[in-house]
């Protein structure tokens, strides 16, 4: 490819928008363009990234026995009803309404329609295990798009639905993807891990999240460097504390703490550690009539460490709780605790609550906690002593650096990712909902065993430049960079010489098989490096006057500081041997 | 691949809304599995052939200097706003609303969103030519989808848009597309016509469709058997007839022709040609005032041969009608005729009218027209004797076969034909509506010049197949076939012979490249041929347990009436012969 017969276009400056750098850089390099908000057109540059990561992705679920088909972007409401989606979901699910006033979606995801074939093409388990995917455009009405193709509206996932006979081959299936899944990402030529995800309502460990590592990451990742750990934090567990509960030391006293209502303004005003406080917080379950009116509600107190922070995952899986709950009105605090937030604690109620402990909390000594009078709070409280020890302790909370790993391979590491794969068990809840069965061997209808399978192709190129960058621009690894390399000739107008080698070297390059790119616009070097080096084009060759003289030619991979000098009749090799060619 | 690790679904009965063959074809082949009216799932077996005809497209598009990137499949009101076509597009325009309440569009085509891209990318002359494509799904709420793929509501089409300094470039560019169209459908093996089409009020011949020979076809397609003239029919000029006009050799008379409203009626009562009479069309333009209501109507009559069809593009070229017409009001023919429809005729009206003759009328002597009097036709009517020779003379027919070629190279002939793609010179309509402008040469902002090329991607499998199918079902092309070759080997299970043999052909075709497919299903060989038959694979080998004993195997064509018996050692290059591979 000449650069003559393609598009590039670069920008100086990034969009005054775009917040990371994946956006910025990506709309500098000329890969995307903004068209409305989280709306993006894919110009050439990009696009060629996009299709490197579908080939990729596709070659490998053909290789796992996926097979693709593509189902439509705007799908009728009625199966969305059947499942209850089209009522569930909220505005982030694009409605459309047709010329004859019918109700249609735009995919978010294609669960209903993919159960919807599976329900009238797969008849017998014979025809089972079955594995459908797309590429195909997506679109979810976000709130607050941003990010550029990190968190856009419209945008191009590849979504895998597996249908099975029972819940074994579902896990075998499930496996085979996830094993697709890792082939897959160390193809990009990304650092990523595979983590533990919560699998919801379904139960079970069958839920992995595709995290590429990047420090501008939104999602949190738990692992273990001594062993193949790996969890997100709303699934990553805090073990209880291996030792036993220290004697109590002092009396329980009540300390006048005048405006400091957090944990953090009482251990620094007490000058004590953060971590002997507890703080309280206060939710509450409601108990619905058949009209869906609140017929009662109970409130419960959860005790977690000062210095740690409430994992929400872990809280709904409660016992009591899992049915859903939400935080306490000021009102129901006033009533049960006396008292405004800020000064809670469990000693004093006024009213009984439910109390949840956090493992941590039930082994602490001495610990200090709101009075449950304003500006007051209580020091050396004690289980037991004076308050009864809880009946229910449990994991309420994130895990921090340093905790013990839950396979008892060390302590955990915490690091920044973002995800952009998904692999979930799904069990039968979109087969029971839309009643799709199969004629099991023994000759009785059974609902299919599902799982889904997602990765983000247009948000991958932007997590893979979160990941490598510079000040000066991207750097693709080789498999998705938009060309392999890239041929700066200097002056090839003026020099015969300069232009003959580099077009030589293009049609060796091309007729090796390798994506390369002769930039003949007649740049200025300066501005023609600063391109190619926002580009992140991996390896590029300089031809120049003078090296060309001597049957020199200038290579530098994107990450050199320097570039190295290789002999004309030596670079296609060189160049083969950098590239694996 | 092997066709346990694919998904094939073959049905006996066709769906009952299957209208046409290759949307029964295309369902009881597996290949499309209905969503909705008008919308699709492509199914593996279907998506292979859209997978096929979009890389022809692609490689052809590259190869002709375009430049792939992807537009929003949703996209702001704001660009449709600019040239109004948000508010001129009918409902066929999928209109949709977001969460904030904001307008929005499914992309039924793309001239908005690139000429946006155009006007802020392409800021110099020396940016230019330049030609943007994308293969991409679009939608068009049509009110009544029907014919499967052939007239969907969502569909693939690859759309492709030059801009050019000059209307000089942009003919060079239109030409460049039209050479790669040729290139594209030369490739996909099928017979196909680029005939001339009406470029409306742009002007000039720069509009070719690309029509798909079928008998099927919904477009009549006039060609020059003997020269390369081809038009559609609403662009197919019917020239002036070569004689004088006969001269006057009866008197005019007021015959009674009861009940016999047409010209077919009257010419069987009155024992003559049907070519002797003249039927009478009534139009209306009206003129309005600033607030778009009607302050003034003007009636016209047009006049056709009795076995002539109106062409109603042909006719709003005609001056006076050029900027709008609609069909007269009763009341209005009443008031000018004094006489209901059915009897209507030039002579005798009660208020003058504007008169637009036929080409082929003018010539006319002794001809037959309605008396404007119910049930009476004037006979032996003749120009400058009973009316006046005729100010306004025009072509404002269909031709019909035998008419002369407008290149004057012998008679035309009429056939069927499915338009698939379209090449078009749009001028600067999209550049000035949007104020889209580049710098030229001349230091001063001028308008880009612009073309549009479509390819509907979807439609044209469904084109093929009403061209290529027989009794059994569908003969595709090798270009585009879901796969090349299938294996069909017997008794699989119970020969190891045949599978070993069946194995090493399809590993050798692999190596070779071939897209082959080894049927592994063990079906019996009667469902086994039936299923090829119907998907149209047109390359197969049948490898039998007798055959293979005497180190034979089958071929078959999926044109041969009988197979062709080929040795094992030979059928790997006999294959490769047949396919040219």
């Amino acid at each position: 490819m000449k650069a003559s017969q393609f598009f590039i276009s670069t920008l100086k400056e990034a969009p005054a928008d775009a917040e990371v750098v994946s956006h910025q850089l990506m709309t500098r390099a000329g890969m995307i363009k903004k068209l409305g908000a989280g709306i993006y057109s894919y110009m050439p540059m990009g696009l060629r990234v996009i299709h490197k990561v579908e080939a990729i992705v596709r070659e490998e679920m053909n290789r796992a026995g996926a097979v693709e088909l593509t189902m439509p972007v705007v799908q009728p409401a009625e199966l969305w009803q059947e499942t209850g989606r089209f009522e569930k979901m909220g505005p982030e699910l694009l409605r459309i309404k047709d010329r004859h006033d019918r109700d249609f979606v735009v995919q978010p995801t294609s669960e209903e329609v993919v159960t919807d074939i599976a329900r009238q093409e797969l008849r017998s388990y014979k025809q089972l295990p079955k594995n459908f995917y797309q590429i195909q455009t997506k679109f979810r009405d976000e709130r607050r798009p941003r990010f550029g193709l990190m968190r856009g509206r419209e945008f191009i996932m590849k979504d895998a639905y597996s249908f099975d006979r029972d819940e074994a081959a579902a896990k075998v299936s499930y496996q085979v993807m996830a094993a697709a899944y890792r082939r897959i990402f160390d193809r990009f030529g990304l650092r990523y891990r595979a983590v533990a995800a919560d699998s919801g309502a379904i139960g079970g460990d069958l839920s992995e999240e595709f995290q590429v590592i990047a420090a501008t990451g939104e999602d949190a990742i738990v692992y273990c460097p001594g062993s193949d750990y790996a969890a997100n934090m709303e699934k990553a567990e805090a073990l209880a504390p291996a030792g036993p509960r220290p004697a109590a030391a002092n009396a329980m006293a009540k300390t006048s703490t005048p405006g400091k209502s957090t944990c953090a303004d009482v251990a620094e005003l007490l000058g004590v550690p953060l971590a002997t406080t507890v703080k309280s917080l206060v939710l509450a379950t409601d108990t619905l009539n058949e009209s869906g009116e609140i017929v009662k509600s109970q409130v419960w107190l959860l005790l977690l460490r000062g210095d740690h922070d409430m994992n929400e995952v872990k809280v709904s899986k409660v016992p009591g709780l899992n049915a859903g709950f939400r935080f306490a009105t000021v009102s129901e605090i006033e009533a049960h605790f006396g008292c405004k937030p800020g000064y809670l604690g469990p000693i004093g109620l006024k009213l009984p609550v439910k109390l949840v402990v956090d493992r941590e909390v039930v082994v602490m000594a001495d610990w200090i906690c709101g009075a449950n009078e304003p500006d007051f709070h209580m020091t050396g409280v004690n289980w037991g002593r004076d308050l009864p020890e809880p009946d229910q302790v449990a994991d309420l909370r994130n895990v921090v650096e340093g905790d013990a790993s839950p396979d008892g391979q060390g302590a955990l590491a915490i690091e920044r990712g973002i995800e952009v794969g998904h692999v979930f068990y799904l069990g039968t809840k979109y087969s029971q909902a839309m009643n799709a069965t199969f004629l099991g061997e023994d000759g009785k209808p059974a609902h299919f065993e599902m799982g889904c399978y997602g990765i983000g192709i247009t948000r991958l190129p932007a997590a893979a430049i979160e990941q490598n960058h510079d000040e000066r621009g991207i750097i693709w690894p080789d498999a998705i960079a938009p060309f392999t390399v890239v041929i700066c000739p200097i002056g090839m107008d003026r020099s015969p010489e300069v232009k003959a080698a580099a077009e030589q070297l293009h049609e060796q390059l091309v007729a090796a098989g390798v994506d390369v790119l002769l930039d003949d616009r007649g740049e200025r070097p300066g501005a023609m490096f600063a391109d190619w080096e926002l580009i992140g084009v991996p390896h590029r060759v300089t031809i120049g006057d003078r090296g060309i003289k001597e049957a020199q030619v200038e290579y530098q991979h994107r990450r050199d500081a320097a570039a190295t000098k290789v002999a004309v009749a030596e670079i296609l090799g060189f160049l083969k041997g950098r590239i694996g060619a």
